[in-house]
């Protein structure tokens, strides 16, 4: 069993100036994991041609199996998310007509709902169906601008809008059944203990005996307690085919890991502490 | 005046599992944006050693001004971090006096303050003291783990802790005077405007001819609307010496986009709408 590899590129200026917390890379990262893809890293760069252009040359040089983007496909000037990608392909962007007919029924449908007075093709809407030659645009359930897909020697590159729930809707859609197929059912499985009355840093050898017994579960501790009560969360995870051998795996980790860290005068609990996290 | 150039490295599977939304990327760019610098990327990378000194080589490439880096300085067998950095510029680690100082006074605090029995320098807590040659411990006002820095050829990097509050306390102690230094004065401002009842690619040709005539104000628009309810926001910003400039900027630039975009049969509202966002 071979895990997919995934590399998410977030594109737009209001993360780099902290004015929007990236949601989408949480989102995209934990749907990806759940599915059984392992993301390899998280980018975020600027609304600029060079930059976006560059960043999908990197990415595309490490391989990965999937690169999905997020950001830079609507209508303003700033949205070059599909021109970067050209450039950095050294594809040409022209008007798709798959794309355009996506784009052109959705302000039809705006005309029907009496949000715009008529249907007109403004090159800020005909901007929305440009895209790189051989690329495939996505359906875009929940708003205008379709998302698109690319094969490029191994890697499917997905360009997806910022707006998280059109984002979500199109990669519910059109990602996770290529997410499915590229697994073979394999799943990520997690669960957390919680660890009081002992410091991280003695809990920290505890952890590596553990886990040098147990390979297949990864264990991480997460430091979450007040000035002078130590709390820390132990967080398992393991990859497997099945909730069997996942449910095994972490149970019996859970059971040595306890004991150990009974025995250093920790106490442990099982649930999530309540206004704790 | 030149804005000093950063780029933000963020280490922690917990981020690209999902796990963990990635808060500390959001408030040093904010932070830095305010006192004047340019944060050019966020990387998110694994708690794995390649991993960090590969994405550490190719940052300092770059030749930011600064480099900062969250996560991966605990005590546990992950918090990889200095390591990486060591192996990336080809540097000893080895246990620094003044780290270690750092970390035995807090020992002795939390024995005071009865959370432990007895200060042992552990393995796992000499750990945190363990620098690459000639990097600067940087004292941890509430937590355990100094934060680290070092000059590389102009470039200033600097590692802090993964724990939020440990990161934002060294990051306002030790980091923020040197970005006032090297900002001299230059400070970022932003506001922004809500328009309801024109679509965003309506207003997209408005931006475009605003932002012509106005190069030092960038605009962006946002949209936030229901599925039926067209509602934009647009984000102005200005980078400037004085709250004086930059509010005569936002100024002249809010006046003139809004009598275009009401020109369109917009409605502009310059309050955040309650519960919209």
């Amino acid at each position: 069993m071979k895990q997919a590899t995934m590399e998410i590129i977030c594109i737009g200026n209001e993360l780099l100036i902290g004015k929007t917390l990236n949601t989408n890379a949480q989102w995209i990262a934990k749907r990806a994991t759940t599915l059984g893809a392992t993301v390899k890293r998280i980018t975020v760069v600027a609304d600029e041609l060079k930059e976006i252009s560059t960043i999908i040359k990197e990415v595309l040089g490490r391989k990965p199996n999937f690169i999905i983007t997020t950001g830079g496909l609507g209508p303003t000037f700033d949205d070059k998310t599909l021109e970067g990608i050209a450039k950095a392909l050294n594809l040409k962007l022209k008007v798709n007509e798959e794309a355009l007919k996506m784009v052109k029924e959705k302000y039809e449908a705006y005309v029907r709902e009496g949000r715009i007075g008529k249907v007109e093709l403004t090159p800020s809407r005909v901007k929305m169906a440009k895209l790189p030659e051989k690329a495939e645009p996505l359906p875009n359930p929940v708003g205008t601008a379709p998302g698109v897909k690319l094969n490029i020697q191994g890697t499917i590159l997905i360009a997806l809008p910022g707006v998280p729930k059109e984002m979500e809707a199109i990669f519910e859609e059109s990602v996770v059944p290529l997410l499915k197929e590229q697994s073979g059912g394999v799943t990520f499985f997690e669960t957390s203990i919680y660890v009081d009355g002992v410091m991280e840093s003695s809990i920290a050898p505890l952890i590596n005996q553990t886990m040098s017994n147990n390979p297949y579960v990864y264990i991480k501790s997460h430091p979450r307690g007040e000035e002078r009560k130590p709390h820390v969360e132990i967080h398992l995870s393991t990859t497997a085919k099945d909730s069997e051998t996942a449910k095994k795996r972490l149970e019996k980790v859970i059971i040595e890991l306890s004991e150990l860290i009974q025995k250093a005068g920790g106490k442990i609990k099982f649930q999530k502490p309540k206004n704790k996290l």
